[in-house]
This record gives structure tokens, C-alpha cells and sequence, in this order.
């Protein structure tokens, strides 16, 4: 068997193919590209019984992810996060059989560890010696360190609004970090620039095909830790959505492979009120979304008014017959903390985000109580100190309490 | 099989026994208790095969756990944690095999939860209903936590210096948190006189038997994850010591049911040299320690001016042929950077500290070049956001990079 069954990229939208052996970014026609493999072989030669033994993190999947040669990965030990139970939360919502996967659990504190770890690990494959990004900060923290990791010089640029530690792990990693005053869009402008006029690798979401690889990993786990059987509804935290695209790939990957044989799980995009714009195209049975102007969430890392993958992630769900909802502020931090005192997670605010929606979504009737539900949380709630406020009594040695 | 092949609870200084069935704290003698297991019975019943296919958690070895009823089971889906290769870091310091086990990547971001996960499983199956505890904050805030899902109520008390975040996880899980203007020793005072007038149930480090076996786990796994074979050399930063305490058990009962054939690798424990007792103990050849005044260290999980356990640790010491040495705040802080930039992880300052020790016996000829060392991070960076200085450009949306 070999190690990688990657056979070439290929555009969703025109279908042009291109060699995963050269530097690969945008499609001719500005689509995003998509990763290949050899299904078919796959399906011939690769089984469950392959992973047995395997170490308990993404790399365990290594057929069916775009990493070529072993002695090219970059890895801190990411992915196998927990498929967490969360009965009393279920059984308060109604919810029969609800888990919560758990991607705090992760190098870096968040799933933007799966898409560098990937992509780093391809770009140092392809050669690559320096890249830059736009992030609204988590991306970009994990992408630093997995560039120092693997010798890769990182531009960086960020709101000033990006949660404060992510600024931390840029910096200590060596990455070459700015602030902007603006969005994650300004941010995308000043790296395009500086892209264009120093040739460096453009590491920004979906410009660079391998992240999805990294994020497909989430479903592939899901499916595995279920024994391979798959939830009847997964409720993502959709930003730029590129976690959402991964799990819908994976799971038609593992269909076609035979090993899963399950309908699809209904896929639900999950957004911010204050910045929905996947959730305006799905209610208006759009395939595309458009900008949404002056955002604003809690939930900053979901705060993307126009994905550039919208097209994939409305296709995903549409063909599993999801649906897209959107959640607000207050809803979202009351979740937060409620997940903490019944559960005892400390998750992120996106994460509360899409468990406030499966409420919903019970209470309205479009997940049933027999349902299976899988929340993704994106993140640990540590990286988020603000998020809480916290008033404490501060004791003299002497003092008693209680 | 059994779930779990625990006996009873013995006293390491005068060999009381104890019922594991009941509720248990310090032994009459003052000291603290061990747990015991069936290792006879092990040995012939349970092999390395029979871990195959088990959950990438530390309930993988329930048998070698002290919790009888699996439905006593309190989990995130803690352990497990990666044993990441330090190739670049090892190269510098002239240690061909040099490993990090990662304890960053487990819920509350700190090897605590190990001990919150198996304290709270065993406290919820003896039919605990209020616990208290002091902390230097992770403790505390994974015990809060793992609390919160028990439905168990906590007490906690923590140094107004303690890391912020903590403060945070432990009041959105509900806990009843108080600062104190000291140390953990003050802490330790308000939370004994709670526990005497309120008849809570004593959380304090080593006051309660269980976390040693949560600790436990990461020396079970060290040896999983090198196949069965243990390293030569394991660098572990000591504050109360549970974990030098549990690694040093693990090692001993894998070696009695014959899972492990090697000799026992030499255990170092680290500390800071603003808060070095059992540095000091061991130098002068002790087998405990004398309270440290004035303690102080940026690391600040290992300010432990005297720890319960001391003996523990230093027999543990003393029985392998390791050593005690301590580091100094800058040594630390230079290697947290150090370890960012050549492998990009952003540790935890004690877990900086314990690289930097292996820097200095590296040097020193106390680890040859040929050892292989295993150093334990003890948590994630993240937590820690004040560790390091960052001072980042602010750019207009107008402006250029490079």
C-alpha cells in the first residue's frame, strides 16, 4: 500500500485538474480547488482493520490525506480530539443521543491545528520557505507554530480585535505578526499585496487546497469514534466554513469507499446574527451568499461576511438535507455557561453557538428526540478569558467561608 | 476481568490498610495513603492485547484504575496525550532522543484534570455530594469542572495570583470560589477550617488518595507509547510531586505484572530556584523537606514551599538513581521562547522549566547524549498569557507589510 492515494486537485466549479506535486492555489476560473484521491484502489485495498494500532491522532488516516512522503508531516499530535456524551445537557434539550466533539482538545486549542498541520505539512513537501495569511486569529496562531515547527518563515495579519493570546502564540513562534484596524477582509488585502510583490506562499482559507484535507479529518473521526456509523444531524460553527466542506468530503469519501453505508447525517451551518450570511442564502434557496455588511458577533472567529467557499458549504447543505440557522449574542453566552455548570466544558463562544442552535432546532421540531446529534466544538473556552465576567470575594489568610 | 483490580488503601509510613469502599483522607498517622491493586491476579490476567481497540483515553486501563463501577466514570475525554518528538530542540542540546509529553492537549488545558477526572470518579461512586479543595488555580479550575458534571458541589480557594483564566473556569462551572491574599498554604487553612466545620469532603492534594492514580496514567502511557519500553531519563516540574509520585508507581506496577522489563528510568524532579525544598532535600541527601519561605517563581504551578508528598518524591529520586535540580525565572523564560520557536509549542512555564533542567544535565554529563529523555509539559501556553511580552505594529487597512 502506498502512503497517500492523492491523485491530483481538481475545481468544483470548471473542473479543471491540477498536479498536487506543484504549488497549487486558486483555480484559473477563482474557485477553490479540491484534493483527489484513488477511491477506487481504496476501496480495494484499505480497511478498518488498518487503523488498528495506528496512534490516536489525524495522521492515522494518512491513505486518504495529500501528504505524499511521511518524512514531510509536521505534527504535534493533533486530531483523535473526544466525541464527548453530554447526557444532562440532552436530556434538558430533549435530545436523546448528544455528543459534543471535542476540538479544545487539540494543539494550539483549536481545529485550526488540523487545517496547518495539513497544510504546513504539504507546503514543506512543495518546498515552500515562507507563507502569509490573513486570520482572524486562531488560524493564524496555529499556523505559526506549525510553520516554526517545520522551518517555514510566517507572515501574519490580524484585526486588532482577534482574541489577545492568539497574538501571543504568533509571536513567540517568530511569525512576523501585524495588527490591522479592520476586518479579517482588510487583513486579506495587506497579505494579497504582499503576496503579489515578495512571491511568498499564500496560505489564506481555501487559496491554498490542503486545509480542507486537515479539517476533513474531523468527519473521518466522528464517523470512527461512532463505529463507523454516522449521527443522523452534525451542527457546525460556520465562518468561512471550511470545517463544515471537510466533513461532508470525508463522509462521501468514506461512502464511497464502503465504509459507511448510512444515509448522510443532516449538516446544519450554524452563524452569528450579527454576521449570517450562509444562513440569508439558504433561506433564500441561493447558492451562493453575499456580503454581509458592518458584522458583529461574540463569536469572533465566526465573524466572515463573505466566505469564499459559501458555494460548498450551501452545497453541503442542501444535498443532506440540512439547513442553516442563525444564533444571537445573548443566546450564545448563555450557552456557554450553561454547557459549563451541566457538562462541566468550558467551550468556546462558536462552539455555543452551535449547541444554542441544536436548542432551537429541538424546539422547533427539525431534530427529533430520537436523533443523533454531533456539536462541533471548535475550541477550548480558555483561549476566551473575556468572554466571562467573573466577581470573586478576595479573603485575608484569616477569613472563613462558608 | 474485573473493571478494576483495587484492593484497599495502605499508608506508605506505617502500612495501615485502609477500605477503598469508604470514604478515606490522610492516613491516622498523618501521612498520605496509596492505593493498592490485585497485581498478582494482573499478571495473569490482563496483557497489552487487551488494550487494543480501547478509547484514546486514561480509562483505557480501568483495571489498573481504582473506580469498581464503570458507571462511576466522570470523563472529557482526558489522556492519551501526545509523546511529540523534540528532533530540533534534542539536536541543539546535543539529546538524540529527546520526547515532550504533551499534558497541554487534555480538557482544562493542564495534567490536572488527570487527577480532577479520577478524584471526582471516585468521590461521585462514595456518594460525595460537596468537596473542597486549595489550589495554585489549574487544580482547582479542573476540579471545579469535572465537579460540575459529577453534580458534585465545589469549594475552591486560590492565591490572588494565581492565573487569571482559572478564575474563570471555575466560576462558569458554578463552583464557590474565593481568593486569598497568600499562598496555597493559606488557601489550605481557610479550605481545612471549612472542611471541619462543614464536613465537606477534603479535595486537598494528597488528602484525598485518588489523584496519585490519575497522575499514574502518564507513566502508563509514556511506556504504551514506546511500545512497552521505558526511557532512561523522565524530567517532571515539582510542585506538590503527585505526578513524579504516579509516574514512579506506574513504572513499579507495570514492572510487577511483567508488562515492562527495563530497568526504572532516572527520575528528575524539577523545580524553580526561587521554591527548591526537595532540590535542597535532596542535595543534602534528605529524605524530606523543610518549608521554603519567601517562595517565588514566574512558574508559578511549582510555588510549593512544602509538599505533603515530599518523601514520595525524593524515595522516588533516590530509588532510581535521578536527581533534584533547579532552575532559575530566566533560564525558563528563555526556553519557553526557545521551545516556540524550534518546535513550535507554547508550553507552560514549569513545563519550560523542566526543558531547561535537561539543557543543564545535558551539559553537565548527567544525560548522556545516547539517553533517551522524555520531558512532561505540564500544560498549555495559553493559559499563561502574561509569560511573554508582545509588541505588535497596528496597520490601516491602507498600509503594507514587507
Amino acid at each position: 500500500m502506498k502512503f497517500s492515494y492523492v491523485t491530483h486537485l481538481h475545481c468544483p466549479k470548471c473542473g479543471t485538474e491540477y498536479d498536487h506535486n506543484q504549488i497549487q492555489h486558486l483555480c484559473q476560473c477563482g474557485s477553490p480547488l479540491l484534493v483527489d484521491y484513488d477511491l477506487e484502489s481504496l476501496k480495494r485495498d484499505f480497511a478498518p482493520a488498518h487503523l488498528i494500532g495506528r496512534s490516536a491522532d489525524l495522521w492515522r488516516y494518512h491513505e486518504l490525506l495529500p501528504v505524499s512522503d511521511e518524512r514531510s508531516i509536521v505534527s504535534l499530535g493533533e486530531g483523535m480530539t473526544p466525541l464527548v456524551g453530554m447526557p444532562a445537557l440532552g436530556a434538558e434539550m430533549g435530545i436523546r443521543q448528544l455528543y459534543m466533539k471535542d476540538e479544545g482538545i487539540i494543539p494550539t486549542g483549536t481545529f485550526k491545528a488540523r487545517g496547518a498541520a495539513l497544510g504546513v505539512s504539504k507546503a514543506k513537501e512543495l518546498g515552500v520557505t515562507e507563507l502569509a495569511m490573513p486570520t482572524n486569529g486562531n488560524a493564524g496562531a496555529a499556523w505559526s507554530l506549525y510553520a516554526a515547527r517545520a522551518g517555514i518563515k510566517a507572515s501574519i495579519v490580524m484585526p486588532v480585535e482577534a482574541p489577545l493570546i492568539t497574538r501571543t502564540e504568533c509571536a513567540i513562534s517568530g511569525a512576523n505578526l501585524s495588527l490591522v484596524n479592520g476586518l479579517i477582509s482588510d487583513a486579506g488585502r495587506i497579505v494579497a499585496q504582499a503576496v503579489a510583490a515578495h512571491g511568498l506562499y499564500d496560505a489564506s482559507t481555501l487559496k491554498e487546497p490542503y486545509r480542507i484535507e486537515g479539517k476533513k479529518t474531523m468527519g473521518l473521526e466522528i464517523a470512527e469514534q461512532l463505529g463507523w456509523k454516522v449521527p443522523d444531524v452534525i451542527l457546525y460553527p460556520t465562518g468561512g466554513g471550511v470545517g463544515l466542506i471537510g466533513i461532508y468530503k470525508a463522509l462521501r469519501e468514506l461512502t464511497e469507499i464502503g465504509w459507511i453505508q448510512d444515509k448522510m447525517p443532516r449538516l446544519v451551518a450554524v452563524q452569528a446574527a450579527g454576521c449570517a450570511p450562509i444562513v440569508k442564502a439558504w433561506q433564500e434557496k441561493k447558492w451562493e451568499s453575499e456580503f454581509w455588511p458592518d458584522s458583529s458577533t461574540v463569536a469572533f472567529g465566526i465573524n466572515v461576511p463573505k466566505a469564499l467557499g459559501d458555494f460548498l458549504v450551501l452545497e453541503a447543505v442542501y444535498n443532506t438535507h440540512g439547513c442553516a440557522i442563525a444564533v444571537d449574542d445573548a443566546a450564545v453566552l448563555d450557552e456557554l455557561t450553561h454547557v459549563a455548570r451541566s457538562e462541566g466544558a468550558f467551550i468556546c463562544p462558536e462552539g455555543a453557538a452551535a449547541f444554542a442552535a441544536a436548542r432551537t432546532l429541538r424546539a422547533d421540531g427539525w431534530i427529533a428526540d430520537s436523533d443523533t446529534v454531533v456539536v462541533l466544538n471548535t475550541g477550548c473556552g480558555i483561549k476566551y478569558p473575556g468572554t466571562v465576567q467573573v466577581e470573586v470575594p478576595v479573603l485575608e489568610p484569616h477569613d472563613c467561608i462558608l
